[in-house]
């Protein structure tokens, strides 16, 4: 096992009813500004909810937040904080809406271009308090201080971590998920999967406990993924799938463990050149990643393979090539296409994707930073 | 799954060479009371290594706070922060130092008797930081808010529980446990698998997650039970026994579900009559409890036998016994009896237990409330 530091300070309030709790848990002196993405808040009630426990707090609203959040948005909702001298963030929505609420946080009180917090990692003294009622499982955000951010003038897709963007709450009340459409709930599923293996399938280190509840993660949701399409108003699945895909990224399972992370960075550049759902772009990459780094992850990948797959019949690379099949035809079973040219995408499109990751800085990925601008050609390649 | 709020902001620091981060961690103007166990903790050198790392700070030191810390020894704790008006408490030791720590954090600024946050829940408004240094895994109090405290004069064994004394940070570093005698390390097995039993095997309400956790922290001990034994400087192994118990009570898996917790009340009986080590008064009463709750626990059991034990054969009676059977062979195989006739206790000291169960209001235990003072006795009866 590796030395590691674990923190993580966010409450989480996780149930039916929980949105009641609001007024509990804000300062009943604060003047709350609450960001939303589009119109499915409204719709479906939660941002009438959220404002009737907020009572009579001082509340503006501040909606429009895309997935992908993009600065030029967000500096609009910095320069309101700022004007009305607002003291309190609270994000209703998914993982865009909270990485926007966190930037948000932090670039209210940055002194100097808030831009340099993603582009050059400048230094975060402070940061609006915010918090959170999470509508949407899948990106984890809800309990953990990561942010990414897109810039849409120049189709940078960047990240920042700080502890000051730790929410200090999170709602999580798993009947919120019931009216999302099921494409959101089936990426849901994909994002916070390939989230648990980013931290896992590395090389071995003894970390037994992470492992284990890496594998518990991805059972739960091998167990319940198809479940929680069919079954839109099943409590338990929706419950499970949300605690998963907190859990997934809120810092435990990747503690004392090699991080690989290959996947995201190259996922992203197929949201940026075409404007792919995240979750999706690495359901494209992951199983090409993991067939051209099985080496590298050998050990691992048999381990997934028995304890996740139960897969424990033929020779070791026969088990790792059906570990593989069967992450794809997992992702493909919730209706998540696995390869590019279900987006119409051809190897035409692959030199500007190695090419934006190489003027990106992504030119040594993955846990062993031997994922090269080639290997990355050779992995999109691998997913045509 | 049950409704539920997570909140652990305690930070872990894990690893080798950790102790020198104190420096960091500790406001440099704080007054500081380190606060330890017996010779141990100096004859290893830890407490050399803490002081040094803490440099210029003012440092004073109360040692001999005992396995079970007493209420009389600790308000001597408290007289002495008060009188020299410290500010900062750093346990360096295990479960009991680290308890009865919370306890004196508590007691220091509380108006009126402090016996009465034991006796009576007394409201607590606010404590005095506290962190810890960990020699000894086992209780997992270095990363939550709960403490027992024995009141020497009255045999009476009380626990309180407050979020104002989560420790701020924990150092972990399993090099440190490489010196602990074989019992304690057993004990530390023990005590954070019956832990972990205490919020897994109770009725299921679909907690997919915290069964796969649970589960994967049991068998991460059964794995590396004899092993730690074995091979005290084994590193790998030493780490994940101290990550697994504190993962085994920091509220995560316990979030969600159902708890039972009478192993502990019965056993804390134990230890206060016959001074039986609590680890190992839980070794005595968790198989017989299992048995004697076996219809209540009926689906977990199964669970527990398939999954911890991988007991596919025979019939549900028969897959039960097994479960319950490997449980206690697990725990001998340590070296900790599961019987009270290996301590010399007979039948003759069960009404003494019951009655005293009886007077601490221990009259309705389990996840049922159904274990009254007779299922108690039967339990304790079948461990003879």
């Amino acid at each position: 096992m590796l030395n590691f530091t674990f923190h993580n300070p966010t409450k989480i309030v996780f149930g039916t009813e929980s949105i009641a709790k609001l007024n509990k848990l804000i300062p009943a002196q604060a003047r709350v500004l609450i960001l939303y993405g589009g119109a499915s808040a409204q719709k479906n009630g939660t941002l009438d909810e959220v404002k009737a426990a907020l009572g009579q707090r001082l509340v503006q609203e501040f909606g429009g937040i895309e997935a992908n959040p993009t600065y030029e948005t967000l500096m609009r909702a910095v320069e309101q904080v700022r004007t009305e001298k607002l003291d309190f963030l609270l994000a209703v929505g998914g993982g865009s809406v909270i990485d926007g609420t966190k930037f948000v946080a932090a670039a209210v009180p940055f002194v100097g271009d808030p831009w340099t917090i993603l582009s050059a990692g400048a230094k975060i003294e402070s940061a609006v308090p915010l918090a959170s009622v999470l509508t949407l499982p899948a990106t984890g955000s809800e309990m953990n201080n990561g942010s990414v951010i897109t810039r849409k003038e120049t189709k940078a897709k960047l990240a920042f971590m700080n502890p000051h963007v730790f929410p200090q709450f999170s709602i999580l009340d798993p009947t919120k998920t019931y009216t999302l459409p099921p494409q959101q709930i089936a990426n849901g599923v994909v994002d916070a999967f390939v989230h648990i293996v980013e931290q896992y399938l590395t090389y071995p280190v003894g970390g037994m406990v992470q492992d284990r509840f890496a594998e518990g993660l991805l059972q739960t949701l091998v167990e319940i993924g198809p479940k929680v399409l069919a079954e839109p108003e099943n409590y338990e699945n929706r419950a499970n799938l949300m605690w998963v895909a907190t859990l997934a990224l809120n810092g435990l399972i990747g503690a004392g463990v090699p991080q690989d992370w290959a996947t995201h960075m190259i996922g992203h550049e197929l949201t940026a050149q075409h404007g792919i759902d995240h979750a999706r772009t690495l359901a494209i990459v992951l199983p090409s990643l993991l067939n051209v780094q099985r080496a590298d992850k050998r050990a691992k990948l048999l381990q997934y393979a028995e304890r996740v797959w139960q897969i424990r019949e033929g020779d070791e690379a026969q088990r790792i090539d059906a570990a593989i099949r069967q992450t794809a035809e997992f992702f493909e079973s919730l209706g998540v296409p696995t390869r590019l040219s279900a987006y119409g995408i051809g190897r035409e499109a692959i030199d500007t994707l190695v090419s934006q990751l190489e003027a990106h800085g992504m030119k040594a990925l993955g846990e062993h930073q031997n994922i090269t601008p080639e290997v990355s050609r050779r992995i999109l390649e691998g997913a045509l």
